[in-house]
């Protein structure tokens, strides 16, 4: 079973663009790792970007977590950040068809 | 651009399973809607049940929130719930390649 991943991120008063382009210039890396299905992010409006993740295994997210590119990510992000980012982990509940019913 | 929707449901103290077989039982409706891509439902390490849907156009989305399955959803769920769900709209921010850079 694959393990699902939010993460809101709020940015500080007109960071919100600075901090998409500390995203966009770290995925690439995350895109790379093991078991990385799914690393997104939206423009959300309630004023965060909020990051929807999608990882093969449990071990693979942590092996993640761990890594280089989310060390990376922290320190490009960090400034443009008015507080710590809100990651909520869950495991799939699938129901309905296969394509609708889960990532 | 297709629309990203988060909706996290807090269920009442030893209502998260009644809660599940209530989306469980109006999922396959949702499914049928024209524009749904996904909608799908998650057993969250903070407790809830966090939703992640796509719709194809913010059209379709809207005619999703005004009909019959979302009203039965509401009825059905709604004795299980301990507070409003928290509805977050989104617009993707593709980055990276395209299978793992949106949903």
């Amino acid at each position: 079973m694959p393990t699902i991943v939010t993460a809101v991120f709020t940015p500080k008063e007109g960071a919100k663009q600075s901090l998409i382009e500390a995203f966009e210039a770290t995925i690439p890396a995350v895109h790379a790792e093991p078991g990385c299905e799914l690393y997104s992010i939206h423009d959300a409006e309630d004023g965060t970007i909020t990051m929807i993740e999608k990882w093969t295994t449990r071990e693979q997210l942590d092996a993640h977590g761990r890594g280089q590119a989310v060390a990376a990510l922290g320190a490009a992000a960090g400034p443009y950040l008015q507080q710590p980012a809100v990651v909520t982990f869950m495991t799939p509940l699938p129901a309905g068809t296969a394509e609708q019913g889960a990532l």
